[in-house]
């Protein structure tokens, strides 16, 4: 069946209309109505190519979220009808230790929801920016908040998780002072996250504008990182760092604000590396630089259920298809509070 | 009262004979006649001024054993003739998290064992390449190995606890696979005590004439790392690894060997930073780069009981206080099977 996306030809070529086809559900597989879809940076860096590896024609999008309207004849977790979503991953080996360990985003063998080899037609997967998609039951999260929420629901399939995922593995929660690096797609996601965990929240911007912002969102302190005296004032007495920022900065002015102990995850990568840390900084207090990528298929089903009991959406800009390479633009320049969705009902114009 | 010592009187100038003094011991102090003193490059690079803020004269040496000549009258830890041991750390301020939880070594105020301010003439702190020492007993670890075996005790204080420290902290034990990474002073001592923990223990070494000598340390296989072949063996299956060498070196080809939630800590300070990590070798599966500093007293003595234990000590080689300066200059050349060890009674000759 031939269905409408928006996708790219080549990396310096803009988005527009294709006519894409998805597999018939096989016995496992569930076919998803797609209703909105979250518009990641790492969309923009694959379909343009900035990344290595993009395979043409290129439909992005992994923060999907819509309706069941098809199940196969074995699935047994999804029905027709079903508000359910879809993040980053739509396949992975189910036999290595990382599927055993539900981290399936760390399976040497994960498939990407886009640009990742498939027995499907192309041959290598198309994303969300689509009328529908249809996915291995494993991968299809429930959604348990109201159908009112479900565009703002989206960005936690991608923004949402990769946020969570660290913030739990690290264990913060009440009694913890935590720090959130950005104030993005990622970053307001990490703020209500922690804000929800029981933590307290600082959140570091390089803009002065954003104060008011993030403690709208649910940071209980704001720093402007520009400002040396400001960040003095927290030395050694934070015990995480979030650090959404995937441009490349200056890590040494954040470690000094860990405790000991204290870890720095990044779940940004920049394109360039940022500049080399100060091992001092490190082994002064015991502390560490960690990364992650955003998060297993059991953790996201628990990160839904905890966003949707907290009432946590994400803040987004609705948008048609049509304007997604505007919206790119918006993206580079930070233009956008703080996620944009596409309306996929918007594909069938 | 006057006694020996060796150290230098500018940065520029060769280590001599100096005649310094110790304070009468406190109601807390304990007196110890040192019997060896250990050669570590912290002490080579402090007394050269490679460091900032090396203060004249300098007395190195933070690797001391010795037997109590003397204790104050409130001392209730060790007694005259006992054999003992004093590490990097003569005082902290004994009320922060750091010191209440047997971290000294992370404590802010941190007394080191050689130029550190202090009450005592001349102002800051001389170390062990001298007769005598007075250090509060709560810095005096007991020494539970064979008097034979006391000069090659001596490094336990530093370059043992700096890697039992690390291996302790991060769990290493029974079933892990970990590496080692350069076998000098540190790794030496890191093999021997990951593989008495139950590790199978990978030692990496730039220099094929290693393989050997890292094989009857304790290694359980040795690679040399310029060749890639040897190291992508390995790849993502280590655990854990703890990295000894400090001169600058890519990293990131020791990541690709971690499994996911790895970590390597870094235990040497490079004069200038390692090149700068890949931010995607620690997001794809987790991986965290982390640094330690020696370790707590605590811990100090745990190790040393560990060691006496298992029958570990450094693999030395002894010299008198006056080859101090030819011994530095081959300890630069990585010229030593693994640490000098000065023995003090050279000093009154
Ligand atoms: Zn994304
Ligand atoms: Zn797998
Ligand atoms: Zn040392
Ligand atoms: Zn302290």
């Amino acid at each position: 069946m031939i269905i409408k996306a928006y996708g790219a030809h080549a990396g310096n070529l803009p988005l527009e209309p294709l006519d894409i086809t998805r597999r018939a559900p096989g016995a496992h597989d569930v076919r998803i109505d797609i209703a909105y879809c979250g518009v990641c940076h790492s969309d923009l860096h694959q379909v343009r190519a900035e990344w290595a590896g993009t395979i043409y024609p290129c439909v992005p999008g992994h923060e999907i979220v819509g309706r069941v309207s098809a199940v196969g004849a074995q699935v047994s977790r999804h029905r027709v009808g079903d508000l359910v979503g879809v993040g980053c991953i739509v396949e992975s080996c189910q036999h290595c230790a990382e599927c055993d360990d539900g981290l399936e985003n760390y399976c040497n063998h994960m498939v990407g929801t886009y640009n990742a080899p498939t027995p499907d037609a192309p041959g290598h997967t198309l994303g969300g920016y689509s009328q529908q998609i249809v996915v291995h039951e494993r991968y299809v999260l429930r959604v348990r908040h109201p159908e009112a929420q479900l565009a703002a629901v989206a960005p936690l399939l991608c923004a949402g998780i990769t946020t969570y995922s660290p913030l739990r593995h690290w264990k913060v929660g009440p009694g913890h002072k935590i720090g959130v690096v950005g104030i993005g797609g990622l970053g307001h996601m990490g703020i209500k996250i922690a804000h929800a965990m029981g933590a307290h929240v600082v959140a570091f911007t390089t803009s002065e504008s954003k104060r008011a912002a993030a403690k709208a969102l649910g940071a209980h302190e704001v720093v402007v990182s520009r400002n040396a005296d400001e960040m003095a004032a927290h030395a050694q007495s934070l015990d995480f760092i979030l650090n959404t920022v995937a441009a490349p900065h200056d890590l040494d002015a954040f470690f000094a604000l860990l405790k000991r102990d204290g870890t720095m995850t990044l779940v940004g990568a920049p394109a360039s590396p940022h500049p080399a840390p100060a091992v001092f900084n490190l082994i002064m207090k015991r502390r560490s630089l960690a990364g992650s990528m955003i998060g297993g298929i059991p953790e996201t089903q628990e990160m839904l259920d905890f966003c949707a009991e907290h009432d946590i959406v994400a803040d987004i800009e609705m948008i048609r298809a049509d304007q997604i390479n505007t919206a790119y633009d918006r993206m580079l320049k930070g233009d956008v509070k703080y996620r944009f969705v596409i309306d996929c009902a918007s594909l069938a114009a």
